[in-house]
């Protein structure tokens, strides 16, 4: 269901996570999940090595966004360690307990320290971690580690996901293979601004810590940081990048066109992990791509770009297959950008609908047919500059409804 | 359907905008909306008054909105135009002319000057203005003026409004029987920070120009500005106050004690029609009332308050019947407003959820008995400081998805 987008001429491989050298991973059902599912993630690097993380925004954090803050901060980590099917969040004291305890379990289990471990929860808010099934799961998931294939991993995470994500990418640089691998989990409660849901993200590329924090930031701000779902924001979200450093040669440089290149392999692998999140939104028919170009600045762009694909009648309006362009110029009046509404022009799937701020006759039937393709392009100029940037989002159906009405009762 | 907010002890009167002293009004079918429905709204002053208006701040503006803007801007009024159906939005130079024409129309028939003239349109945007039916059906809406009802033109600025929206306050005044009228319409595309959806508002009080502008600045602040239906905002919204000083006495000074009586008087009328319109949101089974307190500041606590009230997460729990304050708590962490998530307290329907960031046992049986209410109470405290604000909004159900996925369809 993921499809790379490969703007770098990379390849697709098998084996997500683990794709990279230096990588096992496992997913086990402990128990929180009910009919047996898994909810119990590990990935692992052989030896402790360069990483990065970056996490939420949100002021109201979950107590493994705390703990996992202090423990990247040494820049450095063996394992990452998700459970799903409860978030930990809004636990009090007793949360943090219950993270560190899940660090300490995984630390025991690999002989590393506690502080090398990354922990995350996803699911429910404000029900205490069943945290002697995390405990007693933990042996179980370092039993099943595999260096093959990080497929049980992906599928560990997923809470309302409809699929699982992952995808590996490799290219040559400097004449060496280097590959990268993710898992994402997405659906609801994505929003643009903040780290990201939650990712695992692995290389065999060497990196220095340093430069594992600034890929990441520069990666996670146009990838993850550009889907919306719905405007809220989680309290758990985290991206996590291990650097294995076993493709060899040296460390990467900062200003290097080595680097460079690495940076665009790992912007195609999480572009095509943020689409596919987009793509999965709860009860989303549909991928749209909100393009805004000639703007002033690139904030501007992004701010017009999230204002329209966070619009919940230009989100319904999609799921109605109506290419109500009033919509999408009334989102970018308000959304902060600058322009002249004169000289706005709008495209829909392809088809000019606004030139110059007002209308464009167009083909409707030709229009409800376009609607039919799993992608739905939206294309704003605001001829105010050159300046573009684009946001990934899905449609407002019923569905999204009956999910989000329905979670808990 | 409208109840009066009455904090000032004043009495609702039946009228609407003809309530005070020396404004008629009508509403007739023009023929720009199906199956002769009233389309076409007059609001006349006896003569030309003082008066004010506030607009959207959508930088893509409605024809109407830039005609106005120039008309109102002597701080004096004869009459406000509305049709419905059709929002003259994207319209481009045509629009002008079109809008210019309507004030024309008007003025020849009250024999006022076009500059006196504020004209409103609410509808489909990008579909030009069918000018010829409005011009056709200004005389026989000016043949329709009467001074005993507002309620043709209340009806007759609907458009997925599924109830008019109209009502009179009087108060004591000084001495002075003094009373205000008003009529909204809104539903979809109602948002914070904009002048408001359309509304008139009428009074019998003697007020300046200047103390008509200031006096509906205020109160739109804490009234039309604090709805959210679905964070979209129009292109024509517009809120519009003449005054007609037929009550009679001296000007009330600003400063002055029976000018902020009469700010009283004005805000609770606003509130009660700004609460009917979140209440007949598109698709609303619920008004809800996000209240948050103890914010540092009254921006902080009104940032805090709409972005709950936007939450599409908050919006359908609210529609499932589902106490899930995690998802309060989650949007009250990404809006901006500062505190720490171990002072955060949260009630729902009166029964407290989370105290010190942490879950409370409630009963929840109770909890459903009390979502059979037609209004949901949210309270927060964010333990930051002493300032509070209220956001009026709507659950998010499957209807305002068919509402907004079929509308053109």
């Amino acid at each position: 269901m993921i499809e790379a987008f490969m703007s770098t001429g990379c390849t697709a491989v098998e084996g997500g996570v683990c794709a990279p050298e230096g990588f096992s991973a496992s997913g086990i059902p402990s128990g929180i999940r009910s009919h047996g599912r898994l909810d119990l993630a590990l990935v692992v690097a052989d030896e402790t090595v360069p990483a990065a993380a970056v996490f939420t925004r949100n002021l109201v954090v979950a107590a493994p966004v705390t703990v996992s803050r202090e423990h990247i901060a040494g820049g450095r980590a063996r394992a990452v360690v998700i459970n799903s099917g409860n978030a930990n969040a809004a636990t009090g004291p007793e949360g943090i307990l219950n993270a560190r305890a899940t660090a300490d379990a995984v630390a025991r289990e690999l002989r590393c320290e506690p502080a090398e471990v990354v922990v995350s929860s996803t699911g429910v808010i404000g029900v205490p971690l069943p945290v002697e099934l995390v405990l007693g799961g933990i042996p179980a998931a370092a039993a099943a580690l595999e260096t093959h294939s990080g497929t049980a991993a992906a599928e560990a995470i997923m809470t309302t996901d409809t699929y699982k994500k992952e995808l590996a990418l490799l290219c040559e640089i400097d004449g060496r293979t280097v590959t990268v691998g993710g898992m994402a989990k997405g659906s609801g409660m994505i929003a643009p601004n903040m780290a990201t849901m939650l990712c695992v993200l692995t290389t065999d590329a060497p990196l220095s810590s340093e430069v594992c924090d600034e890929v990441l930031r520069a990666v996670v701000a146009v990838s993850f940081n550009r889907v919306t779902v719905d405007s809220d924001t989680s309290t758990n979200d985290m991206c996590v990048l291990m650097a294995s450093g076993a493709a060899g040669g040296e460390l990467l440089a900062p200003g290097s066109a080595a680097l460079s290149r690495f940076t665009e392999l790992l912007t195609d692998l999480c572009i095509a992990l943020a689409r596919s999140v987009a793509r999965d939104g709860e009860g989303a028919t549909r991928l749209v791509s909100v393009t805004v170009s000639g703007a002033s600045s690139v904030d501007e762009a992004d701010l017009c770009a999230r204002t329209i694909g966070e619009s919940p009648l230009v989100k319904t309006a999609i799921f109605g297959h109506d290419a109500n362009w009033g919509r999408v110029a009334a989102a970018a009046g308000r959304s902060g950008a600058q322009f002249d509404q004169n000289r706005l022009s709008i495209d829909f799937l392809g088809i000019p609908v606004c030139r110059d701020g007002m209308t464009v006759a167009f083909d409707e039937d030709e229009a409800l047919r376009r609607f039919e393709e799993p992608e739905i392009a939206i294309d704003v100029d605001l001829g105010a500059g050159e300046y573009s940037a684009t946001v990934w989002t899905c449609d407002l159906s019923y569905e999204y409804v009956r999910i989000n009405g329905d979670y808990r009762t």
